[in-house]
């Protein structure tokens, strides 16, 4: 009998505050009081400047976040958001992906993916007298939305005659105030440093959301401009970017219980929504979405099945479709324990109680939720036809002949007079778009997948139908002849050359009628449909438009009423600059069990099963096996810590984003939340919350494992 | 904004201490000093004490363990080792497994499943003079299994004498001990008590060796005798069992860190097995019975599709084989994570040499462990047969025609020289077994599943085949021709009567001639692989036998090896009565996460989804959500504990024990491990090794909130 007593001591502690919101830089002064108190060690009137330090070195990478890291513009950011560069560069005799990457010199920095881009914001501007100021009462909503499109439109073209810069309008709480963000558009962007995907992706799709997380989420851009120190397209003549602000790093890391900061861009959030629009998407949207995006999925599992080649073409997809449907399960787990309508419920019953009392706040017959209420009731009358017709237009031939013959009907006005997206300003990105096909696309997989969609839009009820693309196909009610629809897409694959890029590429610039005389099928049909789907989109531009004045009027009475309740509030994130703060720290998920805040090394080998995604590389594991800890060992874990937990407010978009400590020192990267977070794009729950960080000290940990970043780490002041 | 700082402190106790060993109460004394010092309140030679408190009162099922908690006969168990007899009384329009049960008065009790038994081990003798004293050297291993097999059917016999008494021989240590072991065979059992499948099942066969959990899975029997005090068949006349000693309950349960123990009959382990059989075990046998259990399993489900009367008469079946594939996917994680077999080979090499330095002890030319590996090579060489034969034997109508004609066969002996099993002693179990068939038999499930596992036999070596059943089937080498099976399967069908219960009883008793000159395709076809596979026995018996001689002699080295080393080795179990000590903790399953030792009732609404198999009474919901915690609330908790951990060394077998605290009073029941425990039946793992219990406090609970059970609340002392 082996004997002997272990006493296993675990201090968890649990210090939850108030962790929700992201905020604006403005809105920071706001917080200084409690900041400071929560353990904010530098002036909180700093962190709203966005030409100071640490607010100028946090950048946008278009959907994820990243930060200057260096005076030579070295940038980091998540693996997985640099993973397209990564796989760009990569061949089967030099797979980056499989191998890693890190550059010897400057020299050696691999060019990004085509349309990459570091966006450093310069200027935020509040345009809301601009758009709104002329705006008279009563007019259609279509003529709101079109006055409002105009007035960002023009606010963007005079803001980017100062090139280099991109320019946008945001809007916030559903309209109530329009910025004007002005970024420095960096589009010369170089790949300096990858783990391999065993480390920067270990864990895969098994562990996406979930903890305990073992991802060395990690990799480096470089930024760079031209000799004269302006945003120039990529060259070798280019020089590093050089910044006025980059981060320092602090590979002490932090501690359990240690206040932390993200800064970054977080996409989209959906806090202030009715309770009817939280149930409806209980009810209908996210079950609905789920069974809809698993049929596609089945039907693309079924069209690749036997073909290797096709299967890495939709591979991104079907790990995007995967990550949906998660989210949507997840979403709904989540909405199930969090009793977010009920709790909406009551907020509306106060709320609709104070306007009745402060009359001064009641502005028409309707109430302000009452008149939003009338808008979602018209939303959600087309819903299905939303998401089934959108899905019917997935196959990617269809997809890009209705952007090229848009492109054509758009090009016959003046630039300024164009739909966003089809301006001049756009046509790279849709010379890029229609290159990018190529890569994604196999035209029978593409068939037998479409063939599954169409016949899915199909069995919706008729009244959700679009006529023209019933005509195309002969749908009659939901009655569809399958053998001529297999005839029909027979033919239409057979007879169109838009499968070749070159042939994609070339419709860019011809006129509408070379389209409406053109016999190559996917063509015909985007021209049948045109018609159709203006009025589809004009519609909705008019609802658009009717919510730009009900949305703001709700908006506005919530926070005059939360205002008078004494509560500060931030907008709904909206892919603009945030910062949210929080405590490092684990959680109790579920009855019985308990999340620790930090994983270690030995949780790496614990997962490995030498399979993807468990295939730690052997030099990993030996230095796990050997404990070389080296100078990122924390005393209290006795090892080095690979991901941590935080309360951490963020969101899609807050990916790479960086995490400060105290200081405004970087000790982390944000990546992904834990199970319990998926519903926190609609609701933030205290205690359950968590984001998922990468530590400091596994990334520099890893660097010095894998070798080649003796340099980069100098670079970034922490070399040895 | 909201604010407040929540402290919340966890302080996880994980004191874990040797609890490894299933040991004999024979061997309790030896290890009083330990007892004592882990906090065994009482003598510990009184736990060796098979006639006085506690281990009168531990009775065993069979597969099951139980106790006696009432001087009236009152036994609680499992609900799960219930379930059989709560199935049995269920109807459409009274449904106990759904509603659950509780007996309004003796008279209300219901009969337990035909077939049921309360077993009191009344006398263990040790007979290995009798068994092992008068064996030649050097005899065949067919020879010594032979006169060991009837050594054994001798004592039994004798001890049978004793009327109303259950006798077999158990061997020890691979067959250096035998015991005669006697139990009281106490034929009417009623079932008193049952919460509905929704509590005694909760989290179903998704959280079956899951933590956390929240499983209520206890139920209770009385165990009845004739007028005469002695055990009677089911009778009215019968009255409540009066034994001399039953446990005490204890209402307040027990708290994290304290001592516990289990009595019960834990099945099987293999923890002395070689490090060759456990390399086999991981590389072979687990990955290959997987396969084949799936298969099966796939067969199975598309068999039933649409048929929901036989989807019921499988689901036993199915849950078993989901079991069973769940259990060999954990104990390969195990095994992955346990380096069990360099740790064997490592204590191989030191016994190895130990005996080479004792040669006292190596009494031939091979070393014992060399001896033994002898006999795995050979019955490794033949394992593909055993699995593929076996499934190939899975018509229901091929089993009960094979069991029918060995039992001609076996009747034209004298009772004494017949094979186990089929000895007028066994009548009545066979006569169950032709009629429980019908409970879980479809004619057409069985034939497009045996047609399955007939073609995944064929796909074996052909020398691994059996000749008989490879001519009965034409398979020649390993090509079958599928549509003559087809044929063939239709034919036997249609020509055999088996499936009729009454044609199965009716063979009971008929000759062999009868049987030889049977025209049903089943019979025939039993009669024509009969030779063969008595070939196939005496091989099987004459391996046994060998191993009869080299496991022991493996074992005694093994003992004096580590006697040597000051280590007291328990056997591995083998149904006969256990006492494991331990104490109540959670653990550290894996890298970043913590099992909490208890769970609350609190985590029941949590996982609450209204349907099965989280679908808990809107009842019980209800008190949960008005904290009616009664008396039965844990002040540290906050709430009633549901579920506990604790470090017992438990096994199949084990199901249903009583948790004893250090005064032998009842804590709770021993029903699952978590994940991390599968592989225990090979290797206990002190850190992550982890039995279920349910709490007394929760079954106590339960029993006021669903009423009906005051009567018996009173009856076992913890009466309001």
């Amino acid at each position: 009998m082996k004997s002997g007593l272990i006493v296993f001591l675990i201090i968890l502690n649990m210090s939850v505050y108030a962790a929700e919101g992201m905020w604006t830089p403005a809105q920071l002064p706001e917080l200084s009081e409690v900041l400071e108190a929560k353990g904010l060690q530098i002036d909180p009137v700093s962190m709203s400047d966005l030409t100071g330090y640490p607010m100028k070195a946090i950048v946008s990478l278009g959907d994820c976040t990243a930060s200057l890291v260096s005076p030579q513009g070295l940038v980091i950011t998540n693996h997985h958001c640099a993973y397209g560069s990564i796989s760009y560069n990569s061949t089967d005799e030099r797979n980056l992906l499989r191998d890693g990457f890190a550059a010897g010199s400057f020299a050696d920095e691999l060019p990004a993916v085509p349309g990459s881009r570091v966006l450093v914001t310069v200027a935020v501007q509040d345009v809301s007298n601009t758009i709104l100021g002329g705006l008279p009462a009563g007019m259609s909503g279509r003529a709101r939305y079109q006055a409002i499109e105009e007035s960002e439109k023009e606010l963007v073209r005079e803001c980017e005659k100062d090139k280099g810069h991109l320019c946008r309008v945001a809007s916030y709480n559903g309209g109530i105030q329009f910025e004007l963000i002005k970024q420095l558009e960096i589009r010369d962007v170089r790949l300096v440093f990858a783990p391999p995907a065993s480390i920067g992706n270990y864990g895969g799709d098994i562990d996406n959301w979930m903890w305990p997380r073992h991802t060395g989420d990690f990799s480096f851009y470089r930024a760079y401009v031209g000799p004269n120190g302006l945003p120039a397209d990529p060259g070798p003549e280019n020089v590093p970017f050089q910044p006025q602000h980059w981060l320092r790093v602090q590979p002490k890391g932090v501690q359990d219980g240690d206040f932390v900061m993200v800064a970054g861009y977080p996409g989209r959030t959906n806090r202030y929504r009715l309770s009817s629009e939280v149930a409806n998407v209980i009810n209908w949207r996210y079950p609905e979405y789920k069974i809809a995006l698993e049929g596609w999925l089945a039907a693309i599992m079924t069209a690749i099945d036997g073909k290797p080649d096709a299967a890495l073409k939709y591979a991104s997809l079907i790990s995007n479709i995967n990550n949906e449907t998660k989210n949507y399960g997840g979403m709904l787990e989540g909405f199930a324990k969090g009793n977010l309508v009920k709790r909406k419920q009551e907020l509306e019953r106060e709320l609709q109680t104070w306007i009745a009392d402060h009359p001064e706040n009641q502005d028409s017959d309707l109430s302000a939720i009452e008149a939003l209420q009338v808008l979602i009731d018209e939303s959600q009358s087309r819903q299905q036809r939303k998401l089934y017709y959108q899905l019917a237009y997935r196959s990617a031939l269809l997809r890009a002949a209705r952007t090229l013959y848009r492109l054509a009907r758009e090009q016959e006005k003046p630039d300024e007079a164009r739909e966003p997206g089809y301006q001049e300003r756009d046509l790279v990105r849709i010379r890029e778009q229609m290159t990018r096909i190529e890569g994604t696309f196999d035209a029978e997989v593409d068939q037998q997948v479409w063939r599954h969609l169409v016949l899915a839009y199909a069995a919706i009820p008729e009244d959700q139908h679009v006529d023209a693309f019933d005509q195309w196909f002969g749908i009659n009610g939901n009655s569809i002849d399958t053998e001529a629809l297999d005839t029909q897409l027979e033919k239409m694959y057979a007879g169109s050359s838009l499968a070749d890029t070159q042939a994609r590429l070339d419709w860019i610039g011809k006129s509408s009628t070379e389209f409406e005389t053109s016999d190559d099928p996917f063509i015909r049909m985007a021209v049948a449909l045109f018609d159709g789907d203006m009025k589809i989109e004009e519609w909705d531009k008019d609802l658009s438009g009717r919510y730009l004045e009900a949305r703001p009027r709700f908006m506005r009475s919530l926070l005059t009423f939360q205002q008078a309740r004494g509560r500060v509030v931030y907008p709904d994130a909206n892919s603009t600059l945030r910062v949210s703060y929080g405590v490092v720290t684990g959680s109790q998920p579920r009855d019985g069990i308990v999340y620790l805040p930090f994983t270690t090394l030995e949780g790496i080998v614990e997962k490995n099963t030498g399979t993807e995604p468990f295939d730690t590389p052997a030099g990993l594991l030996r230095a796990i096996g050997e404990k070389q800890y080296g100078a990122y060992i924390d005393e209290q874990l006795g090892s080095v810590p690979v991901n941590f937990l935080s309360t951490l407010d963020t969101t899609g978009g807050n990916s790479g984003s960086p995490i400060l400590n105290g200081k405004a020192e970087l000790v982390g990267l944000q990546f992904d939340g834990t199970y319990e977070s998926i519903i926190s794009d609609w609701d933030f729950l205290q205690d359950k919350t968590r984001s998922i960080q990468v530590d400091v000290r596994y990334v520099l940990w890893t660097m010095e494992q894998l070798g080649g970043a003796e340099q980069l780490l100098k670079e970034m002041g922490v070399g040895r």
